[in-house]
């Protein structure tokens, strides 16, 4: 059932390339104007200047790239993917003037994607889902992040990520799950959030890691969702049963979610625009990523801006992501969430393009096998049709991607 | 050459659809749910209920749409798709801090796509346009303005909008250009505002009217670029020669450009973020339709908003276009169009619809031929896997499109 277990794909050498290797070792993009990679068993068994090419990898068939730009597969670090419906009505609904009242009256807010992932089989969800997946590959992504949190029961949590998981037989693309059975209060808690986390933690969450359903977990902390000890409670769940943590925290408002995560030795903080600086000195000391969502924070209208300057300072890692999710981010362009974070949150190029591939890794805990073009690495390569990296993030609705390679194939 | 010579198309009927007519005879979007579209010598021979369909036309061959949306093709009403290169190096330069001067110096600006422009041949700038044209034609856009304004000499000028001309010859698509001239100073005009433009005015504009390159002729109204009254010249000059005028107005600042235009009858006034309500008035007076450009408020981070409002309650109608060029608004997008026009200007899902569709084609002219699906129109039709119009201004970076029909190919 996983990826892994597909054709590790031909063996060949990339050559006559311009590569962006994001190699830490190198300044930069890491960049190699003339370069090759070349790709053995499905990982990389060289990348770097054509002219020190190891000779054991001379007889591999060679494809002249012409000149293209090499990048990492592309790697969307945050989304809810998986979802039934989507909410365009209550888009439409809310630019002709109506209120959150009417919005919810009308049968929108969270509580109708709930309803409609609930309705829908495992099938209906992964046919829903694959076009989706398809606009993200088309644009050069190799790895993909899902989270549940539609579901808000367990066997709506566990048909999510089941589906999730599923995908990886559908298509050529790495899928790391995240169980977010805390992200909103399900109708038939009739309010009563501790009795809902206490089933999160106690009933569901050891279910799902028993069945290997999540890589990680993940929660909403915020005054619409849950509290510090809410989330707390959650996470020491998921440390008992031996999974990574991560959280959306100080979207709307700072509960000190950012600190509390990175207490808890998070792969990631994502939202953050709330966050101060206690928190981001905290996701420093934990090397916990900072995931910044910028197709949220343009469609919601939000104005406080993620603390970048801060970030930078104490030498927190940046990755960003679509969400891609039907409520707040209907978002599924990782070349436009590029674009969002230069043009709205002022990331520069480099930081745009390393939180797509080598931060976004980190923040999945794949560092080791893709996210940059190093040897031993997935063969996850994104080949481009551009004249220099900053195309990639200031073109809008615009998909140079020439090729794409996953694991070799 | 011109796009009218080529095959006429297939008489085609498409049935079992929902038809999104935009017709003004009707309300909203013109809806009609069990709708059918009949197709003869590349018109629109009958749109409208499948129950009413003609007996006449009850023979053509069929085509199930099982139930999916047809709309008017998509028309950019406002694009300069015709460019040499591109300014993403500008775009990094900015995002790492560098302040207007030091990026004139590294050679941005508009001078540098002046000359970039200039030194391509005719071959070059439409092997470069081709993959912008084809992005906008990839989403269901079947009619496109463009304009010239890099040339800012005769040469120059009228390479561009033969090459404009030319891509008639590459894809199937409708070109309606502008000669932009008042564009901007060319950097051996010293300065002199004037004289530039009376060689506008007297040398360029008199052969490119005779020579049939230009469709209208435009200009751009505003302290960096000309004054009302230099704009005033070029129009009257436009008059003589029977060509109708559109302008740049009131983007950064208001010059009563939108005012001035209304008075030559323009066609449309494009920016209006500072237009005032005399502004207003005066195009409802003369008919002129707004072209409101989200992509360049966006890009170069805007906040002006453009006085929905006052357009609205003077019922002056809107359209909505990419302005695609590469300084200020790197678009090839118009269903991003509409979610930024949308999600930024707050119009609603009928105004973005209507503005890519009906009104783009009132701002060019040529509402008589394209722009709803109306008996006697040309057969341009997009046709869409969505359940509900809504899903095309809602979802960012995402294609639904499933066919494109211009003039029934
Ligand atoms: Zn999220
Ligand atoms: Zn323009």
């Amino acid at each position: 059932m996983m990826a892994q277990s597909k054709d590790p794909g031909k063996d060949r050498l990339w050559r006559n390339a311009r590569l962006a290797t994001l190699s830490e070792g190198l300044p930069g993009l890491g960049i190699v104007e003339k370069g090759a990679v070349a790709i053995r068993d499905g990982r990389i068994a060289y990348a770097g200047p054509e002219a020190d090419l190891p000779s054991s990898l001379a007889s591999l068939e060679r494809i002249d790239c012409e000149g293209r730009w090499i990048t990492p597969g592309l790697i969307d670090c945050h989304t809810h993917l998986v979802h039934a419906g989507n909410r365009a009505h209550e888009f439409e609904l809310r630019l002709a003037g109506a209120t959150y009242e009417e919005v919810a009256k009308a049968g929108g807010g969270i509580v109708s994607s709930v309803k409609a992932l609930r309705a829908a089989s495992e099938e209906d969800l992964l046919h829903q889902t694959l076009p989706r997946l398809d606009a993200l590959i088309a644009e050069g992504v190799t790895t993909v992040e899902i989270k549940s949190g539609y579901g808000l029961d367990l066997e709506n949590e566990r048909k999510s990520l089941k589906v999730a998981r599923l995908l990886e037989n559908e298509r050529t693309v790495t899928v790391r799950t995240a169980f977010l059975g805390a992200h909103a209060l399900p109708p038939e808690a009739d309010g009563d959030k501790q009795a809902y986390i206490d089933c999160v933690a106690n009933g569901m969450l050891p279910v799902i890691a028993a069945e290997g359903l999540a890589d990680a977990v993940d929660g909403f902390c915020e005054g619409i969702a849950f509290s510090p000890d809410q989330i707390a409670q959650v996470f020491r769940a998921a440390q008992k049963h031996g999974l990574p943590v991560k959280l959306h925290a100080d979207q709307l408002s700072n509960l000190h979610g950012a600190k509390l995560a990175a207490e808890f030795g998070a792969l990631s903080v994502d939202h953050l625009e709330y966050t101060d600086e206690a928190g981001v000195i905290a996701m420093a000391k934990a090397g916990t990523v900072a995931v910044l969502l910028p197709g949220a924070f343009y469609f919601i209208r939000e104005k406080q801006l993620p603390p970048v300057e801060e970030l930078r300072k104490h030498g927190v890692r940046i990755a960003i992501a679509t969400d891609s999710n039907p409520g707040t981010s209907p978002l599924t362009s990782m070349l436009l969430t590029m674009n969002m974070s230069a043009t709205l949150f002022r990331l520069t190029v480099d930081e745009c393009i390393a939180g797509v591939t080598r931060e976004a890794a980190r923040a999945l805990g794949l560092l080791a096998e893709t996210g940059t073009l190093e040897a031993g690495k997935w063969a996850d390569l994104a080949i481009w049709n551009i004249e220099r990296p900053a195309e990639l993030v200031y073109r809008m609705g615009f998909n140079p991607l020439h090729q794409r390679i996953w694991r070799g194939q």
